[in-house]
């Protein structure tokens, strides 16, 4: 961290300044120029609060040269994380095929779905029960039934599952869900955030919409320093100017997130995009790109869906997609794992 | 709303649509032109999932003409609607002049900032006990003893408060709170917006980062829809590729969201911008434009307040604002009340 | 096109809208409903102002239905265009791999760069003589002295070159140029757009970094009602809230153009992300995503390129790619040509 | 300027760096840290290409301290500068009220309007010649008729003129045109700005939809840097996330701009929003926030104006606002002048 200060500053504050920091344990190098001084600041400097430092009258900026983050760092931790679902890896070579609707409806929808996506070479099952909707007139999920009727799709293909959580209230409904999914607008939901930390499952914690990388690993990071390591970080496309597709979906999030951080990082093209014709295109772009897994919206009868059906795949479609990502994989990632 | 069929549409499936929009008592006008078809729906379109139409296999593209909200939608509410907090007006010409710190943290500083604040003419005394924070690092906020501490300052001067809710969970404790403010992290926080529905107190509910007016006036629909009429917009900056200021405040959110809605609109020029300098002068644009209030934050002494100093006025600084605000009111609006 | 009419209109100013619609050779269909009336415009409505309409007193709102754009649009020329640059095809399953330095700084080093790039599988050149830099302290570039050395390696190595005007006034220059570029900072310099109208050369438009597909359209539209319907379109990252790369590389326009247009679009990896280790990663994503082309900064000596070097990879980085993405094109292009 | 070296960097390369610094007359003072070496540069670094430095193997990147730009830059000339427009003084506390219509249509129209806004205020009067329009199928000016027709409207009133040159081959028709203007998508054409640098006339210059403060000063800098240091900076709105209005007028830019910059600021509201219902209210919230002038489109019949009509006020209009913000300056603009 480099701390600017003002040109002539008080020498009393700045002596305060620098007894404090050493208190932290942090070493102070001081640089004097022609019209500014500067001090570099060496050691664990994630637990300054940059912002106090700012505050003080003798300073003028403050650069941090250091990540905010630790335990996401892959500078500590350089080896990708591999994480196992259940026996399905993900991470370090190993792909998530994640497929699944929108919107849990029927125990027959459900389950004709995961027999479709299962043969066609997904590894887990998601599907949504607690729905996040911008109206309050829209239909908001089945909720706790629609998590049975997950359940039994679990139960029938063996396939692990992963589902939203909208609160941290409904924690205890999802013991047996394998992965459990924070959704873009919840990424700085702090207190549930706190609360995952404390669980011993994977969790999805999908980027918000206007978050930069650096949000999305703190917000790991909260989780994280609660003692659950187990993060697969999700892009789902951004909002910008452009109002022809849903978002924008940040391919370069792969790489950028692959050089900070050792989680696996997983695409959503389906809602990124919100349209399903784009969604082939785009998951294929992700997958040369390097991620470690896609999450597709996949339904038999789209054209019927409760909600978001023109962003979801027919079976068919997302037959036709796995073998082209697999195929792609072998072709231009070193790693790739069967 | 216009729905946009595609080239020659399937008979039997236009007359599916029709009838299924009659039983939701929509009128249909269809209108054929040379190349296309396009159907005006007339009714209470709300109702209507747009997304489940424009995913028949018939429909090209789906415009709304109305508003998917309403009750807080001025359209069905011509009046301003004025909110009264223990006697304290907000709205139709009244002015909230909420002003304290950014975090609580002792009982003699919350009361100092408290008594400051009233003499120099806020009228209602905010402070944070709960703290969304980005890093899991950063000060959290003094939580269940910090409402406490907010409650003294209260009782002492007699001003109602506003803090922060960031779980559902903490509601018990904010009872003798006046106005729960909801912060831009959480605005599509729906389990929360909706028991914000069945509180019977004042919501002051603050745009999210990237959020467009109408996701804000969905999200007030979502605590309206529960009972709760009683919310207050609040504008506290958006996101943009400038990062010299913390964030860019949208002044124009005034006449936009005093022309879609009733509701009153509070501006936040402190965590807009990120900087103590830039507050006086952006709190008179945000009068001058006709805001029904401001929230500031004050500080005793900014440059140790446990967060965000570098954003808070001094109860001086606050003392020579106050003042020109109100002459300014009088000036520019019309309805300006004392 | 729809007209939204406010409720109860002059009639009057009605029907001087309709009379006037109708010298334009639209039909309006009238949609009567209880508290509005729509208009339907049927006909070629790119020719009307959308301002104009929206300006009367009568009119609540416009929306349009068709894309104002009609060379550029793939509704009316289904088939994609193939550009044939004096041998080279692009477009159509045509892949252009246009590679070279940022800068030409000398002929020694624009032509080592070109027969590098040649030799690993590049069929066109580029270099930068005249360059839009943000500082006017910055290298401004060699200007004709650097076209001169730009057509000496084009002599050298046959590569068909692509270098980048900045005005119109420089156009005398380029008689010798193969593909004219116009940069993300003037693809709304309609003077220029004019002038390249008239130009029977293939021209390289790059989107902005702000602006929308449509946008992006009717500069290329500028262009080819002029005549010159040689146009080929080029990602190269918008701006958004990020600050970690220069900007976000927007992949989705791949398939988003197709749809719209029958163009070719080609990406820019260098110049979206600005940081070399990145380009590789995002060529292949651009690639599966079925780009027509790629433009990648190549440099002999990066760490000492006159300008963006630390974009630019060596002729052994390029060398390594280039294969990748042929074989990758294979696999996922279904009509791919060699 | 900060350069963060790599661990354990190469000392030859590192000591030819130093050497290549103090070549520039730049000062070098080294930090050593536990794990990372700091370079501390000291002098004139607006004249190094921060890029070139980044480029090199050891370095991890490099931070700016000092702003780029000089002759703008507030640092270097404390007292604001005051631009004489033939009599009308702009800036320092002296205001410019510019006015008039979007584009010069006929010669009734443009003396008419320039009459009235006369009346009601306006010391300066706007008219577009030269229009750029997105679509080549828009109306784009009467072009140098536009021209004589705007001069005749100066003679008639004695106002001085503001109108805007879309491309440098135009400049021998400004010859009697008091303030050049140029518009937002013209900001970095950076061939037009260095001609502008030689002309002995003030420079209105916009700032881009998607351009930062420094990017803005940095256009300002190409003219100063030319010898033509009579610029005048325009807000006139961003491009985000928000389709309601047209953009968003930062209203930040005024106090953000007066920190880093001597020069006028002057906002456009009727372009930022488009919607003339608003251009009142955020004119008065500009000039609250203490913009040097306002640029307001006024027309004697919105809605048959030949362009942007829905954002162009009524003469009447125009001339309820003028004395408003007369009255707002004396209030709150320390050294507001007659």
């Amino acid at each position: 961290m480099i701390v600017v200060l003002k040109p002539n500053p008080n020498q009393a504050q700045l002596d305060n300044l620098v007894d404090w920091l050493k208190k932290h344990e942090i070493t102070v190098h001081t640089s004097n120029g022609a019209s500014q001084v500067l001090l570099g600041l060496v050691g664990d400097t994630s637990v300054l609060d940059i912002d106090l430092i700012k505050a003080l009258d003798i300073v003028e900026d403050v650069k941090r040269i250091q990540e905010p983050y630790k335990a996401a760092n892959r500078k500590f931790h350089p080896l990708d994380t591999v994480i196992d679902i259940n026996g399905v890896k993900v991470g370090g070579g190993h792909f998530a095929m994640i497929a699944g609707p929108c919107s849990i409806e029927t125990e027959e929808q459900i389950i004709e779905v995961a027999r479709a996506v299962k043969a066609a070479g997904a590894n887990l099952l998601r599907g949504g029960a607690f729905k996040p909707r911008t109206s309050p007139y829209s239909f908001q999920g089945l909720r706790g039934q629609g998590l049975k009727l997950l359940l039994e799709a679990k139960k029938d293909t063996g396939l692990p599952v992963v589902t939203e959580i909208m609160d941290l209230s409904q924690l205890d409904l999802f013991e047996d869900v394998d992965v459990i999914q924070v959704g873009a607008r919840n990424m700085q939901n702090f207190e549930l955030l706190k609360a995952l930390g404390h669980v011993d499952k994977p969790v999805l914690l999908k980027r918000g919409l206007a978050n930069t990388y650096q949000e999305l690993l703190m917000s790991a990071e909260y989780i994280m320093s609660g003692g659950n390591e187990k993060v697969m970080l999700c892009e789902r496309g951004i909002r910008s100017f452009e109002t022809y597709t849903r978002n924008i979906l940040d391919i370069g999030a792969v790489p950028v997130l692959h050089k900070l951080s050792h989680l696996p990082v997983i695409i959503d093209p389906s809602h990124a995009t919100g349209m399903s014709w784009m969604v082939p295109t785009m998951a294929l772009g992700a997958a040369a790109a390097g991620a470690d897994g896609l999450i597709i919206e996949v339904h038999n009868d789209p054209a019927h869906a409760w909600c978001d059906g023109p962003q979801s795949l027919t079976p068919e479609a997302f037959a036709e997609l796995a073998p082209k990502v697999k195929a792609l994989r072998k072709l231009v990632v070193d790693n790739a794992q069967d």
